[in-house]
């Protein structure tokens, strides 16, 4: 018995513009081995955002369709053509993950029928989702689904930063844009694990935020003497390894500038390459699209800058290691890794323009959930 | 028996000015397991040029002193003074490396004497330098001093790039300011060892030089289709690991957009992060001071930069590699790591204005060698 969904898609044309609309979608029953999950949690993160509106200009936001199946047009501004010719013509579903109630199995997975389970894997922002059953996670019993509807990107993240971390060789952590849902989430982290973390925000609000958690280094980037405590910070926790969101400007710089200050401060001879203390940065968002400015003669030779993806990260690490590692967010699903969020939405909601310039904000503190079955 | 010579010294001073000056050094006896090497031989290297002049403005220079103990002063402008902090007021010696005869041997080292060796360790801008035997390299018997002088710092970059090519997984190279001695040899290396190495030169002149050598793949930065060029190159050789000694500007991004287009060549599927080809971009000098820009959405998030010093790299990859990179200089000493010198000079001439405009230039193709014997 087939079963009928929406999808929302986005699509870059030839034409220079972006569309995003809902599509019908039909399901077949699940082979053996698969399942099919009603959505009813899908978190919409940044990563999420690159996909659905990438390269439009949001102030050339046009609507149109209908109540049930809106469109929403943008313009692609000439300027940023090049970096969706791959995409062009492809119409792409979107969302990450999400969790959802098992409503068919397929052969040998019969167990999970009218289960709640989380997944990771795509076109996420729709009714159902047909996924293989090694690919969904089981919810604890008190678990909604929206408790398990962020369980893969913000906390993989926030526990790959800190197994980047002592993977390599570091003891201490700098994150930028620390005030965001991962930023908090990677707070909390740190704070149970007493490893040091140098939060960097933007505002004081920004920082009230991660003090409320505990936070013990919070650094106003806007600060008129944010260059010198951000060395301090770093001389007094050994920070030598920081996770950049933002990448464009001269931030990540910044930080590897103060690094490097802050172990010329025991360093005993002179040496025109810098000190031999290693420093990596890694960029793993693109909040400021902009070039990334590096000053380097500043921080010397032993340095790398790097970016940085989840995915990746998890497939080098390893299969055991991210069993590992998604084992830890299920057993502190509601505690470490609880996400908060502002505001639930239906799924042909997502395409009313002033809820999209709402989500498309990414303000510090909001966080936007699709729910599906809320139509 | 005390033996005394001259020493080649720098010093950045608290007024702002930079002093070049010939100390006078008393070398004592050698010790058990140390000998007395006099220096015939010592060559003036970029990597040299960075602590003798390193902030100073070439164009403020002044001399004094006598015929034979000239000095040489330069106004440091203000914008580089944070950057000489560290050594402000020390009398630094110059001259990563040379070769010569030792002359004096201490308890063990006895069948050193009248032997010729190659040293590495600072201050071979001297007549004489004192070195623990284990940090000499006996020469073979039918090499020079000026064959022995450049056969530590540009042999064994040119075989730490390639042993970091291999290491790191990657099968072709791409270089930048290619028709150095150091790009030149390394063309002689991947010829020998059949390795695909893409050259990038700023001149016809330049390019003729590794045409000369048998390169293959020589681009000329300034070419109007340099960029579609570079693609082909790339997508031809597979190369994915680049070593650029400029650092400034865009061309270390321009080379990373390149090998993901390459790689965009043979992707099935859209992905807003890129591809997932690994692209490494190695920064080994500072030719430009500018900052090094990255225009990282060019480029996905399967990337690397980071600062390559063959000291670092001998020390990570531990004593039996080094040994055996040394053994291979040595083996092929007069073949693929031969050095060209356009012109040796004295130890005074070193102070000399002319003299001093000429080997600053670091124009390619040109290459001072230092024979203290000659005055």
């Amino acid at each position: 018995m087939a079963t009928n969904g929406r999808e929302l898609r986005s699509t870059a044309r030839e034409d220079g513009t972006l569309e995003l609309t809902i599509a019908d979608v039909v399901h077949d029953d699940p082979a053996a081995g698969e399942v099919l999950v009603r959505i009813e949690a899908a978190p919409i993160n940044p990563s999420d955002l690159g996909l659905l509106l990438g390269p439009a200009d949001i102030a050339s936001l046009r609507s149109g369709g209908t109540t049930d199946r809106p469109t929403l047009s943008f313009d692609i501004p000439a300027s940023r053509r090049t970096s969706v010719g791959a995409r062009l013509g492809q119409s792409l579903s979107v969302g990450n993950e999400g969790a959802g109630t098992v409503i068919a199995a397929g052969e040998g997975a019969e167990g999970l029928l009218g289960k709640r389970v989380a997944m990771l894997g795509g076109a996420m922002f729709a009714d159902y989702r047909t996924l293989k059953m090694r690919d969904v996670v089981l919810l604890p019993g008190n678990a909604s689904a929206a408790d398990g509807a962020s369980m893969f990107v913000n906390p993989l993240t926030a526990l790959g930063f800190v197994e980047t971390m002592r993977r390599e060789g570091h003891k201490a952590l700098v994150h930028a844009a620390a005030a965001s849902n991962l930023g908090q989430m990677l707070q909390k982290l740190c704070s149970r694990d007493n490893i040091p973390l140098v939060n960097i925000v933007r505002s004081p609000e920004q920082g009230a935020i991660l003090r409320d958690l505990g936070a013990t280094h919070v650094l106003d980037s806007r600060g008129a003497d944010f260059r010198s405590k951000l060395v301090d910070a770093i001389a007094e926790t050994g920070a030598t390894i920081a996770f950049d969101p933002i990448g464009g400007g001269t931030l990540g710089s910044d930080i590897m500038q103060a690094m490097e200050q802050a172990a010329a401060r025991t360093m005993t001879e002179y040496s025109r390459y810098g000190s031999d203390v290693f420093k990596q940065l890694y960029i793993y968002g693109a909040l400021d699209t902009a070039p990334t400015t590096l000053n380097r003669l500043s921080f010397g030779f032993q340095w790398s800058v790097s970016g940085w993806l989840v995915t990746p990260f998890l497939q080098k690490a390893g299969p055991e290691v991210a069993a590992r590692l998604r084992k830890r967010v299920v057993d502190e699903l509601t505690t470490t890794f609880a996400s908060r969020f502002t505001r639930t939405i239906g799924l042909a909601a997502a395409l009313d323009p002033d809820v999209l310039r709402g989500y498309e904000r990414k303000a510090t503190g909001e966080k936007y959930l699709i729910d599906p079955t809320r139509g």
